[in-house]
């Protein structure tokens, strides 16, 4: 049985509330032996002693050694096997800009770049053109047409841009057009697999791209694109038909309400930072059972590689901890979707510290003074895998029945 | 492959003699924050000294946050995987009171109930008729017969009965009778797949539905049954031919003898108490080498609520250590098939503390001290899954050859 139909059998609604509070790239490293993490060197107060009350553990969000994208760390949380459900770059882009995509959609992520007169590639990121120069850029590609679909494309960020064609009989199965390398023109499209929706799909895709040359040949630097990373909605089923959960998503940044909202919660539009995700948490508080906070910047900290302001992110959440307690949550889990040690200025395998605190039904652990990495280490629950972390949470939060008799 | 065909590929006779003694329910929660659980208040000088002789653990009896039934918690103790062998209620029933299940039974859970002239349940359960007003109640339906199949109708307690089809050409895939709601008709039993067997047994169980209540119609307040959990004898790989053991079961309540039958152990009759277990133990330890020893009553006392009375049961098998150490295991494991924390009065998802004693061959832990949860998260097996333990046994009982070149 897969961990989903597992869950979707053993699960039912109850009244308890559940806040799963996710500080991206919380996971960090020390800067000399024997030295503090981040979370280890960040004053807290109030996650010490809800550590001290529940339960430390450590997650890998995928599996041991793996280092997962923003995509696969977030789905182990909500309790999707991210080895199973892949959600393309294409997709992910086109989330994470707050597209909503239909199961008609092929997506796929596209970089301008620089040809030269004979059509080969010089700069594979056209000089790194701005978002602005971007958004310039793909107002060029309006009006273009292709028979039987319509078309959307989007800026996203520096050279970066989304791509979806929508109509019936297409298919993500292509190859991609970035040879990932210069001196070489791009690639066209071809079909990966023998079907008649990959081919007509290539087709249309090399039509698109000869149209786009055709426009913007005279421009500078960016005067061409590439295509990669195709990809469609990932069609994963509902975070409430197997959960049984109301789920609403306090985020921020657009990546991680579209990744909420490709498991079918609730999204809470207008957040611009930390003081508006507690109001709304407390606003809506009534309305759901499960609130997905999301906390982006010690995540952005740790990739800039700054330690100093990674921890000051974290102390951050630390003071708005009593915030949420006032909620009176059932169920409070704190932990990261991934590492991002400032030391690595990246994503990491290392495992997450996770925090698990559902006051009467935890296992007490008198050797654990505060959250840490080294504390979790210590921790009741062990070192454990992403998606078992639903199990984790339906389990305390009273809404898991027995299985088998 | 799976872990029966690697345990089937691996293991060998030996000369050693292995002992599993199962406090049922044993795992338990505080009180309060950072407070004993059951197993640590209890005075436990006999398996304190385990412990720090031997390696500690805890063990997930199904998976990590999964609150398992007695049957899939004794499947992953004997090394089967539970969330691919499920025993469904019908034959748990069944072997729960002592039948022996043949490969030709289809058996039903039933239940008395009461409904009103229309035919409409008024009382889901019969209020609750005692045991022996259910043995009566069986009683009056002795002599239904059907064509084709013997019947065997017996009573389990309460209002809850086993029915049993045995004969040619059954299927256990049916619809449950039981509408689970007061004020409707009983269900008919309807094929949940599309053959001849499942129809064939559909249109039995009906007929059989009908004599009854033909039988009983003017009977108060048990006047009509509803059926459920139809399920057949799931054909487990037998633990000889797996593990090579020649197990016994030393079990009082007739469904962990039920469950230790269904994987072919020898059920050792007549036992009573954990006094009988301690003498059946030693007059016969020569014939087997392989002894499955059941104590219910610490699962009991946490059903109860009794934090105090399921300690004492705790201290009373502690007493009875010394007595199978005198026998002289190679491997003595001493575990729970789930918790059954008393402040949860239920069955929980908690992992399940494990001492595994086998002189010579376990690894030191300088840190532990005596046998608790807290003791155990710091124990030496760290935290695994219960369908890994017979390969722990097997390997620790010297009974396994290398795997590969």
């Amino acid at each position: 049985m897969t961990d989903l139909d597992l869950m979707r059998t053993l699960t039912q609604p109850a009244d308890t509330k559940i806040v799963l509070l996710v500080m991206d790239g919380l996971g960090g490293l020390p800067r000399q032996v024997n030295g503090p993490t981040e979370l280890e060197a960040a004053d807290t107060p109030n996650l010490d002693r809800l550590a001290r009350e529940g339960m430390l553990g450590l997650m890998h969000p995928v599996s041991i050694g793996i280092s997962p994208g923003s995509g696969p760390g977030h789905l182990g949380l909500f309790g999707y096997n991210p080895l199973k459900y892949l959600i393309g770059r294409g997709v992910l882009e086109a989330v994470g800009i707050g597209l909503r995509l239909t199961d008609q959609d092929v997506a796929a992520r596209g970089n301008f770049c620089t040809v030269d007169a004979d059509g080969l590639i010089t700069d594979r990121r056209a000089g790194r053109i701005s978002t602005d120069e971007c958004a310039r850029m793909v107002g060029l590609l309006e009006g273009i047409t292709l028979p039987g679909v319509d078309l959307v494309v989007k800026p996203v960020r520096d050279y970066r841009f989304v791509l979806i064609l929508r109509g019936p009989g297409l298919s993500p199965c292509l190859t991609e057009t970035d040879p990932q390398k210069i001196g070489v023109r791009p690639l066209n499209a071809e079909p990966e697999e023998d079907s008649e929706a990959a081919r007509h799909t290539a087709d249309l895709v090399n039509q698109w791209v000869e149209k786009v040359r055709d426009r913007i040949r005279d421009q500078h630097p960016a005067n061409m694109v590439t295509l990669r990373g195709w990809s469609e909605e990932p069609g994963l089923p509902s975070f409430h038909d197997v959960f049984k959960l109301n789920a609403a998503a306090l985020a921020v940044y657009p990546m991680y309400k579209g990744l909420a909202s490709l498991v079918g919660m609730t999204l809470i539009q207008g957040l611009a930072d930390l003081e508006d995700q507690l109001q709304a948490l407390r606003d809506i508080w009534h309305a759901h059972d499960f609130f997905f906070v999301h906390y982006k910047y010690t995540d952005s900290r740790g990739e800039d590689g700054d330690f100093d302001a990674k921890v000051k992110e974290i102390e951050k959440v630390d003071k708005a901890i009593p915030r949420i307690l006032e909620q009176n949550p059932d169920v409070l889990v704190v932990t990261g979707d991934h590492s991002t040690p400032a030391v690595l200025k990246s994503h990491s395998w290392h495992p997450v510290p996770l925090l698990f605190w559902a006051p009467g039904v935890t296992r007490s652990n008198p050797d654990v003074r505060g959250f840490g990495e080294t504390q979790c280490l210590r921790g009741a629950l062990g070192q454990f895998n992403g998606v078992d972390l639903m199990k984790l949470i339906t389990a305390y939060g009273k809404r898991q029945v027995k299985y088998g008799a």
